[in-house]
C-alpha cells in the first residue's frame, strides 16, 4: 500500500474517530468537554483503547493529560511529541484539537503496525492535552503548561461556573492536586513537538490549498473588564444615570473598531449585567476581552488604545472601568528545523510548494515552547470557521495532512540520523 | 396630639418598619423579595401582625396579596383601597412599594385607634400586593392585575430562573393556582384606590418640594430581543464574522440615543451572550428592553424607531434580530376627583400649592385602574434614585406624606358625605 493509499484510508478512520469523540459531551445537542470532567475521562478511555490495540502503552500524567508512548529503535530514547488537546469550548466543533490527537494516533498506529518505529532514532509520545481552551477555569493551556514546566499552583484555587475549585476537580478526577508540578518534563528526554491542527481561519481556503506550516503563533492577552456604575430605576433621567451596560456597549463597539483598524483580532464573548432587572439600570457590567496580534508590541499597543478609549467612554458616561488580566502569552516562533521537516512533508504529500502562515489562535505549542522546539502543520477548514458546530474539514485534506504529518516525523528521523 | 405631631411620630415608626421588612430578603447583603417566596410569607406575617394588633382583620387573597380591612361607620360598606406592593427588584432599596403599604398601615392604625373610622362612609382596605415588579416571572403587576380582574391563567406556565413554574409557586405558597381568578374584585364593593409611593425621579428634589400628586402613569412596553449570528473562533477575520454581541452593543447604543432624543425613558438591564467563551465570537445575544413614554403613541413611535435601527445594524453586521413583547401597559390617567382629594391633603400638610407629575415608573394603580378610579401621592426620594440600595427618603418628607395621605382619605369621606 502506498503512503497515499494508507493516508486515504487513515483519513476516513480519523474522521470517524472524531465523530465518536464528539459524542462524549456535557452539552445537550452540542459538544462541550471540559478539563478534568467525566466526559474527558471517557475520551481518554476511548483514545487509549485505540493506542493499546496496537500495543502502545498509555497513562494519564499528573496534570490530567493522556500520554501514549511508542519506543524507537531502542527503549528509553528521547521522544518526539505529537500532540494537541482533547478539551473543547462550549458548543464546539468536532476538530479543533481533537483532529490533531486522533491524527497523531493514526500515525503512531501505522508506524507500530509496519514496525517502522524500530528504525527511528527517537521514541514518539502522543499527547492528548486535558486543557487548552480554558473553558472551565478561565486560565488556558493548563495541560500543556504543566507539560512544559509553566504550571502555577495558584491555578488550583480557580473555580468553575459551578463553584468547583480546580483542586477539587483534580481529586474528583482521581489525581493528587499537589503532584501536578511533577508533570513537568525534562528537556533532555525530548527532541521536539509537532502539532497537526485545523487552520481556524480562511486563508488556505482563499489560496485553494490543503496544508501549510505555521511560522509563529500570535501574541494573546485576555482580560475580565468590569464597568462600575450605579443601579437605579428606569424613570431616572439620562443626565443622572450611571448606566454600566450602556457604557459597556459603547466600549465593545470601540474594541471592534480599534482591532479592525489595526489588522489584529479581538473578541468580547462573555457579558453579564447586574443586578439584571428589566426596569433596573445596570449598576455593574462585566465582560471578557481577548486581544491577538502577530507580535507582542502590536498586541500591547492595541490594548493600550482600547483601554484609553474605555476610560474616555467611562468618564463621559459617569462610570468607572477596571480590568484583570487572566491570561497572557507572547508570540512564539516555530523552530526552523522542525518547520522545514513539516514543509518538506507537505511538498511530499501535496506535490506543491509549501508556505507558512501566522497563527492567530493560540495552541498548546505556545506552552510546550517553554521547554521544546515546536512546529505545526495546518489543514484547511471550511470557511475558516472554528469554535462552532459548523467546523468542517474535507476528507481529502485530512488524507494529505496525515501523509504530510507522518512524512514530517520520518523527515526529522532522517535528518537527525544523517547529522549523527 | 395635632395631626402634624401624630404624623411626625408615625414617620419614625414607618421608617423603622421599612427597616424591619428589608431584613426579609433572599439576597445576601442586599434586598430581594420575590412573589410567592418564603420571604414574602414572612413579610405578610410581620405586616399582618401590625394590623392585627389594633384589631384589623387580615387575610391573604387567592392571588397571594395581603389584605387588611377596617370597617367604616357600618360593616360591609364599599371600601376605599390604600395599597402598594411588598415585592422588590433584585438588590432593591427599602422603600419602593414597601413605604406605601407601611404608610397605609399607619393611617388605618391611627383611624382605628382614634375611632375615626366609625364616622367614615366607606370601609378601608389595605392592600399589600404580592407582585408589581415582575422580578420573579418576567410578567409584572401580577398581584394588582388579579385584584383588578386582569389576571390571565396562561401566566401560571411562566417559570422563574430556577425553572419553578408560577403554578408550582402558588402550591408552594399554600394557594390553589386554579383559584387565582377568584381574587378579582367586584366594582360595586369599592370606592377607589389611593397609593402613596416614592417618586423614583428627581423632579421633587429639583423643585425643593416634599410631595406631589400624579397626573398619569406613563405607557410602558417590555421586550426580549434576540440577536442571532454565528459562533466562530476569534481568529476569524472581521469580514467573515457574524458577531451577535458586537451587533447587540451597537443596538444598545442606538436605544440609548433614540430614547434620550425623544425625551422618553428606555433601559436594557439584562444581557446574555452564547455560547459565552472568551475566545469564541458570540453566536447569539439576548437582552431585555423596557420603553416608557408619557403617552401610548409616543411609546410606540420610539419603539418603531429603535426597531428600524436594530434591523439596519443587524443587516450591516450580518446577523438577524427578533423580539418578543413580554409586557405592555397603556398610559393611565389618574381620577380627577381622587386626585383633588390628594392635592388638598398635600396643601393641608405642606401648606404649599400642590401640583401633579407624570409617573414614568409603572405602579399597581395601572392594573387596579381596570376596575377602579385611582390616584397617587408622590414623596421625594434622594437623587431620584430607586431600584437601588441607595434609595433614601427624609423622615420629615414621610411625615408630610403620611399626614397628607390620611387627610386625603378624610377628604374623600367628607366630599362623598356632602354629595349624599
Amino acid at each position: 500500500m502506498s503512503a497515499q493509499e494508507w493516508a486515504t484510508q487513515a483519513a476516513n478512520k480519523i474522521l470517524n474517530r472524531c465523530d465518536q469523540l464528539s459524542k462524549l459531551t456535557s452539552m445537550e445537542g452540542g459538544i462541550e468537554r471540559d478539563y478534568l470532567s467525566p466526559q474527558m475521562a471517557k475520551a481518554y478511555e476511548l483514545t487509549a483503547g485505540w493506542l493499546n490495540e496496537v500495543g502502545i502503552a498509555t497513562h494519564i500524567d499528573q496534570a490530567g493529560n493522556l500520554v501514549g508512548r511508542l519506543e524507537g529503535k531502542e527503549p528509553g530514547l528521547p521522544a518526539l511529541v505529537l500532540g494537541s488537546h482533547l478539551d473543547s469550548v462550549p458548543d464546539a466543533g468536532k476538530y479543533d484539537g481533537i483532529l490533531g490527537v486522533v491524527t497523531a494516533v493514526s500515525v503512531v498506529e501505522h508506524l507500530a503496525k509496519t514496525g517502522a518505529n524500530k528504525k527511528l532514532p527517537f521514541a514518539i509520545e502522543v499527547l492528548g492535552f486535558g486543557d487548552e481552551e480554558g473553558a472551565r477555569f478561565g486560565a488556558t493551556l493548563l495541560g500543556s503548561y504543566a507539560f512544559g514546566g509553566g504550571w502555577r499552583d495558584e491555578w488550583l484555587g480557580l473555580a468553575d461556573r459551578n463553584g468547583v475549585t480546580m483542586r477539587q476537580a483534580f481529586v474528583d478526577f482521581g489525581l493528587d492536586p499537589d503532584e501536578v508540578g511533577q508533570a513537568a518534563r525534562k528537556r533532555e528526554d525530548y527532541i521536539g513537538y509537532l502539532e497537526f491542527h485545523i487552520e481556524q481561519g480562511p486563508i488556505l481556503e482563499q489560496r485553494n490549498r490543503a496544508l501549510s506550516s505555521v511560522t509563529s503563533i500570535a501574541a494573546a492577552s485576555r482580560y475580565m473588564v468590569t464597568v462600575n456604575g450605579m443601579s437605579c430605576h428606569i424613570a431616572t433621567p439620562y443626565d443622572l444615570r450611571h448606566d454600566a451596560l450602556t457604557a459597556a456597549a459603547e466600549i465593545i463597539s470601540a474594541i471592534d473598531d480599534i482591532s479592525q483598524k489595526s489588522g489584529t483580532r479581538a473578541n468580547v464573548g462573555e457579558i453579564c449585567a447586574e443586578p439584571g432587572g428589566v426596569n433596573v439600570i445596570a449598576g455593574k457590567t462585566m465582560f471578557s476581552l481577548d486581544v491577538r496580534a502577530g507580535n507582542d508590541a502590536l498586541r500591547d499597543e492595541v490594548f493600550k488604545q482600547i483601554w484609553q478609549q474605555a476610560n474616555n467612554i467611562a468618564a463621559s458616561r459617569h462610570v468607572s472601568v477596571s480590568h484583570t488580566q487572566i491570561h497572557t502569552a507572547n508570540a512564539v516562533q516555530c523552530d526552523p528545523f522542525l518547520r522545514s521537516c513539516i514543509e518538506e512533508g507537505i511538498e511530499q504529500a501535496e506535490g506543491k510548494e509549501a508556505f507558512g502562515l501566522v497563527s492567530y489562535p493560540g495552541h498548546d505549542g505556545m506552552a510546550v515552547a517553554e521547554l521544546l522546539p515546536i512546529a505545526m502543520l495546518y489543514v484547511r477548514c471550511k470557511g475558516g470557521i472554528s469554535h462552532s458546530p459548523y467546523e468542517s474539514v474535507r476528507a481529502d485534506d485530512v488524507a494529505y495532512g496525515t501523509q504530510a504529518f507522518e512524512q514530517a516525523v520520518l523527515n526529522v528521523a532522517q535528518r537527525i540520523s544523517s547529522i549523527k
